[in-house]
């Protein structure tokens, strides 16, 4: 398969980190549109011969929902001023009191949705498109209380598997990596604890939650998540991004896993916003030799960070817990 | 099929209530088997020509975990003395940190266990058996965190239903009933919300949280469920028991609930003990015409309450919220 | 004015404290009516040649609402079997999402009843009755949130004066008692601080929260009142009742305040019910020489205790914070 | 009646939004007089040819006072460096442990204050001045707890009308706008629910608390209110701005109100202060046509915004709740 | 060393449990003296020819202090009217909020008393005595917040020991016990932690917290304590007791460690009272063959509990986590 | 003896304030090296011809540790890139799970740091060195949970002084200052309560929990103290530093203590990074005119704030509390 060409520039001089931002961050403004108060947790993949993506656009009423939106280069983007209407997939039970935090990936056929859908609490709702113009909503993978999840980007043994962080219903204090298979996106089952947070006098930025980040990327070494994790501070949580190796039969088997993070809150964006401190990878383009992390700042804007993936596992080998 | 001649004891005299106590209340004690501190929350189902249950029985390290029991007359109960041993069933993963507050059907050609499972935290386990000896542990019902987990005694459009109640991970202060289907008992789907707690102002026993408590008896009015309620007073949570017809083809369709509780906490075994102030079912027997219901006490004892079928129905309907 | 003989039973043998329960406490069974969940803070007056009351019922669905009753003797009661209607008063807004902990209290040429009023929260209800049939809800006295409004049985510099205690919207953590002044039971101003929490080191059974109970008895040194004082222990709340004078002329105005309490739970029908450790006085009939309190035990009954009124000025005074 | 030229900036090039700031925004920083820590939440009216204010000075031992202040033009301000003295007004009780939060109007004679009074907790204090140099301390209007209290320009039904929000004691996790009437500044009564706040699904930015904010403006569409919403995040409070049209004859009935907020916090000098994400809008200036919004910006400093009031009144219309 | 005889009541038939109680508990009522509200937590030790112990009397204002007394047989005890009345011991700083929970050893030549002294919070207060009359009170061993301070009866390398449970200034939701090290009563060093809570699937009872009970008794197979553990239950806290083996030379080291507990909270005077659900060991009588612990319970009464030493060394071993 | 000259940058024109920051802060960047994620809360001293210093460097791991570092004039530095490796001192247990915010003073012969330690909880870390590269771990001087030890730069009374912060093992909401004497720093009590916080009316940035800064610098005024002082905002915590004088004699007594603040959080430094709103003394320099005190900001970076000693007693004085 064609690779489209992602977009990419090079490490600074000087800058020694295993990843670095986009020296044009945000790349998505919080009024990008017209209806927005922020633009932040979405979700891209390729697409013809750009790219489309899933984006979460919060109202001037503070209103969750997901707009789709398309780029030549994946730094411009033009996102439909309207929010996505679902149509019936597998069930006809569609509801959604609210829609955040989308995820896509290809699998087989068709581009697969997975976002935070509000259904007495929030779960994790699941829909397909075939064109990002008409989507079609499935059963919700879960009972609530469930954030975060992300199906890899392949059937596993046959069957789809999906990450997810189960939840309460508030503003949750605690959270672990979950796996869960499904023989057909409706019915799931076979669930496994995969990643628990760290021992604050370990890794203190990945004490308090962890959440998968964007979808898998199949790499010789296993496969590789971007995820991010959160210390509590006494003036509230700090989101950074971290990555782990899973192994690629057993995907609930941590091979490796980043005790730095690879990155996290230092850039004004990111530090100041409608939620300070926040960095919240949802998406990753990848080519053979490179990977740009789409990631929330603050709760308010989009950016992007750049890596090799090479020196990226290497990083998480090397620095593992 | 015949029905063996379920406990019973005629309501009192002076007695309006629409449910009463056994007179001989509590009819397990704390101590009933030699390890233990306390044994409550537990379910019992004909068997042979008697009855057989699976207690819940605390030991004095207050370690959580449940046990097989046999009686002839539903009342005087031997238990055994070790805990109930799994053996692997449909899945080899058949962790458990803790079992407690099981429930037990029986469907088609065996009997179903349902428990709270300490999976990184409560969730529900499945477990079937065909003697009360030989155990076989089936894959989690849910990720955590998941708590009263109830399975309908037949398959409804041919597949398994489970009630249960999302919680978090500690003394949950919200809760309400969700059902669930299952094509084959490993993965679930078509998740629906059933009833929420009440307004404070329209039933204030069961507007912190509700769970479901008895395994659902078929009627011609609907399921019958017994649920418990909790009211979130200044010192503390109180557990009462109420009841509800869901319908018969579509069960997440509630029909009537009870406004008023049928059975709250009162006698000084229910006032007093390792948890004060709880009333909680899980388990019924009935014939045609009446019904007994098991309920933990206090979380440290066990009572029964008998009521007519008809009558309780009929007291549903005419208080129903 | 001829004065009714109030209930009374002398001090037990060997007795040494200022007041005593009666015998055979508690005079109000929870089932009392045949609706009645619990019936317990509740208020009565003399009435004609016997007494009148307004009573708290709350019912089987745990709804809070006041009845009347009427009993020849203070210990025997005939409680109405349906709640207290209202009538428009001074006012056409007569909301009410419920009422509980009622006061009673003659003025001039009328009864006055204050409760706790459901209106966006809890608030304090006014209304008026001539007979104990018809009742006249006036405006709420203050913006929610507030709690134990108790007026005054006369008005003092030509000015209805009501105690209280602002409260939040939950199972408040604090609270003192103030003093406010109407012209006219419609507009209530001249808000004064009267009595606050003791430090802890001083006299711990009120040092986390403090209401009125009785209303006020004049005596020639100073209205004498009956208020609940609160400890948040380790395991909730525990209600005692304690004793102060107000200065005649300015009620805001404490002489005297008893460190010690004067009663607290210790039988079991005070230490266990719906709301374990709770002693919570709301009346009081006296003649010249004698006492006898009416309060709320374990929120589930209602128990009186005896006391000689010039024993009780004294012990306060000897025993004053 | 003439009115001053009140502050003005037309809207910017390609601006879209019904309200817009100064661009020499903040207008008064945090050390505009030698003892102040920060200057905020204040208050402005016409006065003579001029302007005059009322202003929150917090000083360096961030104690909390009212200073009176002159301008010429609204933007730049002579601020007192002493805070407000106050003389007995209906009252000799002018206790006082903080002052915040003022609010001024003129009715009949004079310019009536009102702020947040610390008199065992806050409440709602009361004052008017002839020339910003006297000023005279009248009753509280309430008991604590309560906060933003904002006088009607004018009597209705010939009575005096107050906004508030009951509070708690710290920093109040919900919040209300009541209505209250007095006849003569003294005494309060006939209190009613005026707007509450929304669901989170359905404006989340107004969701956890809202308070009135600017002295509502008679227009021929009823009373225009400018007030602040708050929504809790994961990392505190962020207070926004939105507006509301009240009934002019009934000021408790809501006849539109806002869903998207008018301005939220996204200026660095909103973003990042003593208290990062804070508008809160405390006074209007307006004429015909024309109005400008005085808020404080993160705790710390004064900003202005423009709007013209037809487009603002048709916003509030066109997107009403 | 003559021992004193020590009370002692026989297994009761049927009973298997290692430890049973007294059948006259509790032995002490809560109205023993006449200003006390309950009599709980407190010391004894053997005393001329009798007993001699220091008693936590909370008074009916509840305060809480400390008092002497004195027995012949153990069982009956008279106490004195008047609390403690300290004097300079090796410092004039004996400053005192509050005492309360009391443990009493005899090193050398002297009576010292150690217990849960208000110094701007709870912290470990130090007395000794010769007599039971006059006590001589000591520089505080520890900053606060401390709690349940437990002296070794000898010195061990040289050097006084206490086991204490740092806390903090509230009903503290933690707490291990550690050990602290004096060359002379005056300053504290060499901090050692000495056990933890357990993990809630080890040994639930005591996974909240844990606090030093009765004075170290020496054995051969080490030092035996008797020690409190607490679960967190939705309804409070539930307070038991276990007890555990440290070893001779080094009392930091654990060697065995009761897994149940050896009692708990399960009759009436237990579980209901001020604080329901209490088991709390303070002191304990022994000779070479028996003990008897004295323990508070629901912090109301004191009640007694039997045991043969060699039967609990065995249960320990036996039962160890 | 010879004082080394300090760094020093003058008042700036128009700066009225009583101390003023350095025109180049940050003086360490958040990644001075290469691991780090951040450079705060840190100490220095004289040394040689220079400075030497212990730094507070969290990795990106955050994992907190402490570093030593050197500089020619204070403002440049050169920090190690690994951390503090530490040797046995006056014990063999030296275990620690974390260190952060130390402090550094001479005493004698020896530079003592102090630094907070983890050890199954928060406490009070003590070492010396001679020579900033051997360095040797001495006792904890204090029981968990403790932190902002600061010894006195001499003894007093022939005995070591600690200031600290008694604490809990979250991110404590309460905190007062305490002394306590060591005749050999290992032992430790006397201990005396010096400052606690303050009302909120009278001086709000100190009054939810103070800790000491800086090692007391000995004037003939007094010792004069740098501390740390917080304000519990609705939306976290808000740390500002003030001084006090206390007894050269008995530092236990405070002579005098600044109500307004001398430093807070204004610049964006300050305002933005990993802990918004965050100055904290740990250090300071002097000579016998001028002092510069280094302070973390925002719990990311290093700033310095200078100002003339006999100012700053002078300010203390006239605006003592």
């Amino acid at each position: 398969m064609m690779t489209n060409r992602i977009p990419w520039e090079e490490r600074p001089d000087g800058c020694k980190d295993v990843m670095w931002r986009y020296s044009e961050n945000p790349i998505i403004g919080r009024y990008h549109i017209p209806t927005s108060n922020s633009i932040f947790n979405s979700a891209v993949v390729p697409f013809g011969d750009g790219f489309a993506g899933v984006f979460r656009c919060d109202n001037k009423a503070v209103q969750m929902n997901i707009f789709a939106g398309f780029s030549k280069d994946g730094i411009n983007w033009d996102i439909d001023h309207e929010p996505i209407q679902m149509q019936a997939g597998n069930t006809q039970m569609i509801d959604s009191d609210y829609k955040y935090d989308p995820r896509v990936t290809f699998i087989d056929d068709r581009y697969w949705i997975t976002w935070c859908n509000g259904y007495h609490g929030p779960t994790i709702g699941i829909a397909y498109t075939f064109d990002f113009k008409e989507f079609f909503q499935c059963e919700n993978a879960f009972l609530p209380f469930n954030r975060n999840g992300v199906l890899f980007p392949e059937k596993i043994n046959g069957k789809y598997c999906m990450l997810s962080r189960p939840s309460d219903n508030g503003h949750t204090p605690f959270g672990d990596i979950y796996l869960s298979y499904s023989p057909d996106m409706k019915y799931w089952g076979e669930h496994r604890c995969v990643m628990k947070v760290t021992p604050f006098e370990d890794s203190a930025w990945q004490c308090t939650k962890i959440g998968a980040g964007a979808v898998p990327i199949k790499t010789k070494d296993g496969w590789l998540i971007f995820y991010h994790g959160v210390i509590n501070t006494c003036n509230g949580f700090r989101y950074s991004m971290g990555a782990a190796l899973l192994d690629l039969e057993q995907p609930d088997k941590v091979l490796y896993r980043s005790q730095p993070y690879l990155l996290a809150p230092a850039e004004i964006y990111e530090l100041a916003g409608d939620v300070p401190n926040v960095v919240f990878p949802c998406a990753a383009l990848n080519d053979d030799e490179k990977v740009v992390v789409y990631y929330g700042a603050a709760d308010t804007v989009v950016g992007v960070a750049f890596g090799y993936i090479d020196e990226i596992i290497q990083f998480i080998k090397d620095n593992s817990l």
